[in-house]
């Protein structure tokens, strides 16, 4: 148990350092020799974990689909909304999130994983779009999958221009503006009012 | 006037190289040289037009502003539909367009440069869009700025998954259904319905 606890300790210093490495020299210029540098590890603890930069990149992205939890509530569009917004949040703070992020928008040769990033984040969000169409929380006919595309596509850009202009700082608003935009458009008429956009107090509380 | 053509050629020639150097070794790799290189010019006459990397850079990120041309439309709204549609089209077919889009999507020491694009593009947005607000076509009480902002982020990130699925292929879909989800929440509620989110047939001539 103390074994593994150390692996986990040591695997989540290794991709922290792999994000700060990636941060700084962007994937193509990151070596592993520099991460093992940073992380302060030999590369035999490195090759026990990770067999090559590529399988580090994947575990990054890894920590994208992790944090793609939807919490309970009453109405799975709720749920939706709060996943957005916690992702938001944990964004704002946590740099192996940022690093994750930031290999699925730039042109590198990493090109599969930040394919598998983004099907990932549309398939978890679809999903959640299903049961709330089958619960009757959607407007009839809508392309569910189209939805599920657009929000992941959408919620990507607005993280690109709130990390540029606020280091992230009015991320989760930027994220209540898009919810409160085409939540008309999505949800059923009725429910719409009863739709929270901000976070409540305890939002970020662990996902059930 | 021949000479002026001349130099128009030249410029755009630039633009060209540059585009290609920038997508196969990125900002920061890309150099002078290279660019002059592929675009078979003397340094002279490479100075001629642009002082540095940063003010081809900054020309690139230019294009994008001038593909920004509204039409005229019978509403505002259409106008604006119709402007990222447009842009949707010339990002799938004109590498300038891209290479200035890529240039505002990457983390490089291309900082200022970014910032200024994606406020032109908002800015230009906003416009039309208090145009459409005094016209009577938007929903009342929406906070405008907020609403341009979201545009140009979900249109950047869509972009993104576009050229990662599809080449861009499927970027004016895309494009559509962004506006369809949106609409609702935008648009005055008896404009929804007169509202195209396709490029009508011959939706790509000119801007008047």
């Amino acid at each position: 148990m103390a074994l593994q606890e150390r692996g986990i300790r040591t695997r989540r210093l290794i991709l922290e350092a792999a994000a700060e490495v990636f941060a700084q020299s962007g994937y193509e210029g990151a070596s592993t020799t520099a991460i093992l540098a940073r992380a302060g590890l030999t590369r035999g603890a490195l090759y026990h974990h990770f067999s090559s930069k590529e399988a580090i990149a994947a575990a990054l992205v890894d920590a994208q689909t992790q944090a793609l939890v939807a919490p309970e509530r009453p109405t799975k569009l709720q749920s939706l909304i709060d996943l957005t917004l916690r992702f938001a949040h944990g964004l704002q703070h946590d740099p192996v999130l940022q690093a994750s992020v930031r290999l699925t928008v730039e042109q590198t040769s990493f090109r599969d994983g930040k394919v598998i990033a983004y099907q990932r984040s549309a398939e978890v969000i679809l999903e959640i779009l299903r049961d709330a169409e089958a619960r009757g929380e959607l407007l009839p006919g809508l392309e569910v999958e189209d939805v599920a595309q657009l929000i992941v596509g959408a919620f990507t850009g607005l993280q690109l221009m709130s990390q540029l202009y606020t280091n992230r700082e009015d991320l989760t608003h930027r994220v209540a503006v898009m919810w409160r935009c085409m939540l008309p458009g999505i949800a059923a008429p009725g429910l719409v009012a009863h739709l929270r956009t901000q976070l409540r107090a305890g939002g970020l509380e662990k996902a059930e």
